[in-house]
């Protein structure tokens, strides 16, 4: 292996690893224009279908538009606090699940599904494809910025129609995420809703399946002999 | 910066944008457990809504299934071609748009929506995000392959029924991402697409839009200036 893939491997797998959903560590320093670029351009490599592009970035500074984000999210937490009961609903109370106040930038991404008007290449027969495009978009963004040791948490509590109300977004524009940005205190070494007991993280091999829906490995499938192997190699880039 | 977090960015970003959707470079050569191991726990890394992780991937190595597979493309790909006109359609039929047979290794990744029950924090009112976290960690396989030298090519031309019926996918779960996976001879410089004259990158700062949309960077956004002045950026890492 050449020392330059070796390093592309510990820097990409460090990354991926010790990503978090941030929510609790946001410092208010600004982000440069420099790193917030190359975090941008990252996600414009994303793949997309039939080459279609069809993401926009919403970065968003302003006081009164958080304000009016944070609203919405509050309405919307507690209407989804109270479909937990008990315990459950304690302990999602004691959660933090959002830090759009405290992070300096929160950036909407959005796809425009007729980008390239109605006949897509490769979206004729699976036609959320313009969606999961946008969605790849948010991942290159969120490991960018974890490369540059930013913190992104991506807030779902929130009504649809606020969201599109709050920023003016039009008609055949879906919004898909909007994410709170910004440099951090540090990086937790488990999700926070591991940490909490929320839940645990599964077993790869319980997920691995071969040739056949729910054939799993059995004794003789090497690769998931070595899939239990493995089982602490994350561990290591916890540590950081 | 240290010299630490230099290498990650530098390996990230390489990654990243010489990421390719690959479909005529496959070689047969096979890909070692302890590699496939690596990149399949990058996937289970992704974030998800709730932690819920609803990913299944099923590894496919069988040629009796893989050859039913491109069966099913094929069909697919011929009503997808009767979508466009004239030199369109021709061009269209110039491009090579899978790899399942000449690749080693075929990947499905599913989403299972009732993994942890019908509530799921974070999902009650953005009702797809677990399906977005599916992609998260198809992005998070695709890079992952990039940093070990493997190309991935997603093939979303075919029938989802036939997809579930050629692999046994029950109700409920979702076929998200179809994916050829192996080495290749190399990456090209360029996505296909955009080789082959489909369509072009479009630009970056057409697509960012500051606090409320359509509302685009004026002279006095320094964000804009910087994104404009990025604007080859990514080419130093094309020429790898």
């Amino acid at each position: 292996m050449s020392d330059e893939l070796k390093q592309h491997l510990d820097g990409l797998y460090e990354v991926i690893f010790s990503r978090r959903d941030v929510r609790s560590q946001f410092l208010s320093d600004a982000i440069p224009d420099e790193v917030l670029s190359r975090i941008l351009y990252a996600a414009h490599h994303a793949p997309s279908v039939g080459y279609m592009q069809p993401w926009n970035f919403l970065v968003i500074k302003s006081d009164a538009v958080k304000q009016r984000m944070h609203a919405a999210f509050a309405a919307a937490n507690d209407e989804a606090k109270s479909m937990f009961d008990g315990e459950r609903r304690e302990l999602y109370s004691s959660l933090k699940l959002e830090g759009i106040l405290e992070s300096p930038v929160n950036i909407c991404i959005t796809c425009d599904r007729n980008r390239m008007g109605e006949t897509v290449l490769g979206r004729t027969h699976q036609s959320d494809m313009d969606l999961y495009s946008t969605v790849c978009a948010v991942q290159n963004f969120w490991l960018a910025a974890r490369s540059e040791n930013i913190g992104v948490g991506w807030v779902s509590i929130v009504k649809q129609e606020q969201l599109r109300e709050t920023l003016g977004i039009p008609e055949g524009i879906i919004p898909i995420a909007y994410l709170c940005v910004g440099y951090v205190s540090g990086f937790n070494d488990q999700p926070d809703l591991e940490k909490a007991g929320w839940s645990e993280r599964l077993s790869l091999n319980d997920l691995v399946y071969y040739d056949q829906w729910g054939q799993q490995g059995d004794e003789n499938e090497s690769l998931a002999k070595q899939i239990e192997k493995d089982k602490a190699f994350p561990v290591s880039s916890k540590q950081n």
